[in-house]
């Protein structure tokens, strides 16, 4: 069984992207508002997939994909409280739909009601409401609702406990993922992405957070950010900082995706950070569409890389399935069902 | 021979420190003003390098470092525009006072007066005055004066070309180098460095800034941030974007240092980065102090992972010398006088 722990719904059926551009239309101009919900007929939602992920996951070989709303469109910077929260129920609802059509091939992650100032407590609820009445797995969460100017306190900061409190309660983890950019600095997938990647490993070092949330998980995805390569400098900061070793203060706690798009990034990924913290992921259909034109393959086609290299089968088993199981404990019983109806 | 690219004086003696400390006292409290410029001695100065930068440039084998003032403490976000323009002209005559002592260890860069909102053309005189009196090479460029808020434009916007062109005009290239964070998401080291060199990279990637100025230079340090490890991202993300392929685009004016604190990530940096891209660095006495308990050494000795590593001395000579004496044209006359007097 493989697991890909990181795809988003970046084809969704246009009547849901034109409700959203309506939202938006709104905070300037009321009379945009959208007038009804967006009318998505299942035939739409196979449409919009049977071409795209389904696709790629035959031909990639993958079989269950951890899906949730596109992350750069949760642009938690636009409008309202109410904005992000009406934007949330219905891009999770559309992610209940997906999986409720093909149950063998995707399990739920939400999108959480996120907005600047707006305090975290506030997300509890629709995670509540995912996890419970829709069989999501986990949330997906963004460090700076912000859009790129980094307005909210750190991921370590006691601002985020009621969120913490319900994840733990709900034992579901989060992938800290933020979206779209409004800071022209920052390129969304280019640099806004990877930068919260590598700050929030960062934050977990400075803080103390797992000891009052012993187990409380994270997946930082896109391989981790900056982290793997500069492994060396984050075991020496720790060091520096008079931290415990990493292995104790972070690594029980947090866990890199595979969405290194070349060989050698893998590599790297896979030499210096444990098994039991690396799980699988492609991203698809997402950051990076195009073909590399080094190998003449998907530069997402992230099983390719693991397919070339010498692994175990242990190690192989963990990587696309057993440290799923452990970090969403949840997906279990939707594997096990799975592997029975095969 | 072998050029240090990257090392900033952490070690100052403490008069220098106690001027910048009452310089930012009096920001509230004018009375607290330093009465005069710091009284700093020969000696002490020697003291401050002999057991430290100058200790290691011999334990470690290196010859000659591309040497500047202390990075987090530019601080270019405190105070007023003065108060950086002081601040930066006390910290270069330093510099310049270091390499006048040590001539045959130490070329100077220069740290560049700037602050938030202030325009880059009024580094320019700076700059001028460090590279034509001075007899620096080099100047370090803060993307982000705001010191982790991100309030500038990015750098391929034309808010930057008056410092550009006084680069090009002096013929000498910006190590792009924030300062200290007053963002708390950002420890300084762990984040704020690391995504501004990945920021900076993207940012050339969209932009077209060096059909502007062909011959502007620039290094990105801490081995370019997290871009070797995410090439293919990179690589694809051109691609997507429908810019020329990286080596047209980008790497004939972007290079990267080797402060990677261990060997996987040299090693990586060196598969994937093309031989002339790359100039060796430590960013020695700096971020990452310690020593790794894995391998009994200091981390930031990064010469040593080279020294473990098949190159050929052709490969060598490029990595240590040769990429610095193109990237910096003007550290020819230097390297040729330390030759000839060895």
């Amino acid at each position: 069984m493989i697991v890909d722990c990181h795809g988003h719904y970046t084809t969704a059926p246009a009547p849901h992207d034109a409700f959203r551009q309506a939202q938006i239309a709104a905070l300037k101009d009321p009379s945009a508002a959208p007038k009804e919900l967006p009318r998505i007929g299942d035939d739409q939602i196979r449409e919009s997939l049977e071409g795209a992920q389904l696709k790629l996951q035959k031909t990639r070989g993958t079989d269950v994909t951890i899906f949730s709303p596109r992350a750069s469109a949760m642009a938690h910077h636009v409008g309202s409280e109410e904005t992000s929260k009406v934007w949330s129920r219905l891009c999770n609802d559309l992610i209940a739909r997906v999986c409720g059509l093909y149950p063998e091939n995707f399990v739920g992650v939400c999108q959480l009601p996120q907005s600047p100032g707006v305090p975290p407590s506030h997300s509890a609820a629709e995670l509540e409401r995912c996890v419970t009445e829709l069989g999501f797995i986990g949330c997906n969460l963004n460090p700076d609702p912000s859009g790129g100017y980094w307005t909210s306190p750190p991921l370590t900061d006691r601002h985020w406990y009621p969120l913490y409190e319900k994840m733990v309660e709900l034992d579901v983890p989060a992938m800290v993922h933020v979206s779209s950019s409004c800071n022209p600095n920052f390129h969304a997938t280019g640099a806004h992405y990877i930068n919260a990647d590598t700050t929030a490993f960062m934050q977990f070092i400075e803080g103390d957070l797992f000891k009052d949330f012993p187990t409380l998980r994270f997946i930082i995805p896109h391989g981790g950010g900056a982290v793997p390569y500069h492994w060396g400098r984050y075991r020496g900061l720790a060091d520096m900082l008079k931290r415990p070793p990493l292995s104790e203060h972070v690594m029980k706690n947090v866990f890199f995706d595979t969405c290194v798009y070349h060989k050698p990034g893998i590599e790297l990924l896979l030499k210096v950070i444990p098994v039991e913290n690396i799980l699988f992921g492609s991203e698809m259909v997402g950051a990076v569409r195009g073909i590399d034109p080094e190998t003449g393959h998907y530069f997402d086609d992230t099983k390719r890389y693991f397919d070339a290299l010498e692994l175990s089968a242990a190690t192989r088993a963990q990587i696309f399935e057993g440290n799923a199981r452990r970090v969403y404990p949840r997906i279990g019983a939707h594997l096990d069902r799975i592997e029975e109806s095969a």
